[in-house]
């Protein structure tokens, strides 16, 4: 039974901590830690309750990082100091300069510890996308189009937020689902830079076309499609019924992305655990973490340039083989 | 060119008017008749008008019967007994056996002359069903699912009206499908006998599941599903765009038949006009209108029961072969 | 950490020993039970086998049985004896006399204490689907369709194998969705008794209408409709990806019930083991599971006599409030 | 009745010639005109058969232009020169300058005489999309996806000719969806040039971006969504049935552009006869099948460069508005 502690306790750490509660074998709820402490002994239900997330590193058998994003790059490296496996909300790290010390620190180690909780690698229909791929069917990929859409963004999203907080998901999925990398990107905004078009290509010459809407007003809704050179796979629509009424037949979408992706946060968790159980890394590395971020960074200048810009970074460390 | 006349200038008339006028090749709107002489001049925007029927059939190639059911089968016989091919709305005749009257006039006048207006039989959904059914992938027909649901019902529709004016359709499109006879019946009414869920079988065993619902509330809507050994065939929604709105996916239901069947309605009026041109008969004939009524009245026998109700008919003559 | 045994270690059993090894929380795989012991040990992993199944109920906390359902009442009943809650995989019986044997134990022992495995209440469509109903926004059901389609049947399915085996997952759930019960049942089978086309009617007046068809041929496709006074709920298609090939759209159906649910299986699991830990019944209880069985015995006398035929059943006891 | 004339009976004028005989009101099919002889004798049906075009535009009181695309300019300009109305098939003419010519002559000539066979224009999901957008209920347009893959690619085409020849298309339809003028554009092609990913942005800031795949391999696709600020509107799938069939639920694509846009074909003939009859322009016109080819020459130089190009064309003049 694998010792679990849990970092941060606003919604994306009290999700974690409810799943390994209430849905996920192999593993206990054994400490939060939180700046707030009524918040974290709400979700503690009993967990130990730490207000020090180094003391909380040092006393459980794994880590998850919950707690804003500038705090990340400071609990996974403490994690990695105590050889500790880490699951790290995105994004790995505040810029790719400090993911870059992660990925040394963790090479430096000798061990894989560091996952980044892309969740969507554990969603079923990107898996399936994938798995649809890999068999050949469609033949080669050369377009995958992604489309990200928010039902609305907060006041506080500003300015190249938009790619650094939510095309990053496109740009790990990317990577994930056609296991190529990433040589140019160029951005197209409509007015008010929302929502934006950003158009990659990857070094085996596959375009990835995304569309990032923050503000699409009518329901939190990501689909996916890769073309082939023969056939298409494509995300069905995200839902378990549908329904007439008032002179419509319609489906309903998910309000955010933790109904979205609520198995896939499921799925992530019990991968880990399993992963940690039997001695396999899972998920998105230190390496992806890296990468994506250092992505989002050459996009968010093509967004102000409005030019295709050459996205120049090192090579994979043969560690994350 | 055809020189059609129209009787009766209600919504289905004035439609039968509209695609003689504008989409029809080979056919003129030469005359329309109305009790209402204002509708009638109307609709006749140009062609004569009649306040007469029979003058109206005396004086044009061909006839169309789109007035108040109870005068469908005197029109019927009137268009016979001058050799003139008649398009007659669905019933042919308020009760079979007005409508076995019309077969044997048309025997005995030696041509067939007489279509009944089941349009369904020219809507390419329905089409395409019966096609792939013929084409043997997916093997022969055992089940045959039918919904038919109108948005509400008028007033005066009561009773077995139910059975006598909506799934009439049913009936027809059934025996079109499946080129098969029934042969029993059986009724099951929810509370207020409406909906009802109808179970026919046919002379092959098949088994004919239909709902008529005729206060579905959300939209008109017609559906069928062919069940084979080895697939199913079915209509797709029948809807040309969808769209994402507050929350949800939708797709727009047709608010009643006439702008749900336009398509098989222009067909049904270009595929009669080639028909008399070429001398072939198409669409539904006098005996298919017979049967319909014939198997209808059994069936609101059946809904007074509730009991399964053997369907005992004549053989269809050669004539109609 | 409850301790689980598991009786029976076929596809089924195999399967519950998997959820609760490696994705369930709160519940441990402590011990199974087969009279093939090479296959017990197999899915054991290191769980205690044992060779008779009335001592594992005797050394677990809690008791799944997924053995030949000759045996499930025997091990019902013992479980009931020995005061441990059990998760039977439908039949609860074989036949409605022994499943109301069971009832009277489990009332004269006090305590809610069996579980049928019909795991359709934990798949997350039809939870929608009573979600949407209990809502109100469609109105109060008048029809329920149900299609139940396998791709094919075993040697050994005859006669009326199709209701009592295949057609109670259909009366289970459409007892679950509408909450009512059924007052009588018509059959009407296509050649050869397959497939079976069964209308009920409940004592609120609902239509239930189900098809049951064991050889689909194309895939496993089950299906669910409920027809209110204002809208309708169904079930989305099963599928997470939909493609593009060789001149298609396409969508991939299951191979069978254990992929098609297995979300359910696991939800199913989990639930019952927070309902012991809990103190709270969930899903199918005794009294569920013999409604069924006895259900399909009157619906099996239906079938062969082609009549609708009123069942007669007793009223639930308070127990089961 | 309006006498025709259609020049050129291959593919296109074929079609267009039997629309006029057996499709369409109010007109009919009075002379065809082909270098091959027996070719154009099959076609006509009874019509005259002329062996020089310009015989044929003296003689009619309308032209269809379906002749090589090198000889389009021609016969409009001779058409313009007579007075007489012309459906032009696309392109309007094989070079922008040549286009501009056409303008030149029908301005000079003072009545709108110029119709281009852009269809799309008269397919209902287009249409009602445009609907729909006018509507308000989505928003301000912000993104336009258009999808344009046909099966395969004839050898001639080389280069250039997937935007000349294909994106031509979705030039036009993307003009008369919008109401708005391309700025710039940017093509990101895959390996070998093809599929093109190109990228246009509005005078109101709108992005259009479109796939142009002239080898998809798994049937003729066209697809579209408009991006509103609070909705989203898209084409359904083309289909009218979906079956079941061998482990998959599926929906058959059209083989090419007849088929898919066999209804728009039609619907643009009978409104182009009505429009003359009305004396009302339908349709593009000379203006805008003028500015798509020059849209289509600018983006034929970006994808030679790889680079964000600027859009710079003449204003409309007020002839056209």
């Amino acid at each position: 039974m694998l010792n679990v502690g849990v970092i941060g306790t606003g919604v994306m750490g009290a999700e974690h901590a409810r799943l390994l509660r209430r849905e996920v074998a192999g593993a206990r709820l054994a400490a939060v830690c939180d700046t707030s402490m009524d918040r974290a002994e709400t979700v503690a239900q009993g967990a130990r309750v730490f207000a020090d997330a180094h003391e909380l590193i040092a006393e459980v058998d794994a880590v998850v990082v919950a707690s804003p994003d500038a705090t990340h790059a400071d609990y996974a490296l403490a994690s990695i100091a105590l050889g500790k496996p880490v699951l790290c909300e995105k994004p790995l790290a505040a810029s790719a300069a400090d993911g870059l010390r992660i990925v040394e620190a963790e090479i430096a180690g000798g061990r894989r510890l560091v996952t980044v909780g892309f969740m969507r690698r554990f969603d079923p229909a990107y898996v399936e996308m994938k798995r649809e791929l890999l068999s050949g069917r469609i033949g080669r990929a050369v377009i995958l189009h992604n489309i990200h859409r928010n039902v609305s963004a907060p006041d506080w999203f500003t300015g190249a937020m938009t790619i650094t907080n939510s095309f990053v998901h496109e740009i790990d999925i990317s990577r994930f689902l056609l296991a190529e990398e990433m040589v140019d990107v160029q951005v197209s905004a409509a007015p008010g830079d929302d929502p934006l078009m950003i158009t990659m290509r990857t070094d085996a010459g596959t375009v990835v076309s995304s569309e990032v809407n923050i503000n699409a007003g009518y329901g939190y809704h990501v689909h996916a499609q890769i073309v082939g050179r023969s056939g298409t796979v494509e995300m069905a629509p995200p839902a378990v019924v549908t329904s007439n009424l008032a002179g419509h037949g319609r489906l309903s979408y998910a309000s955010g992305w933790v109904p979205r992706f609520a198995d896939a946060y499921r799925r992530q968790m019990q991968a880990w655990v399993d992963g940690i159980v039997d001695g396999r890394p899972v998920g998105a590395s230190a390496w992806d973490g890296y990468m994506t971020t250092a992505i989002a960074e050459v996009a968010a200048g093509a967004m102000r340039s409005g030019e295709r810009t050459a996205i120049r970074l090192p090579q994979r460390p043969p560690f994350y083989d």
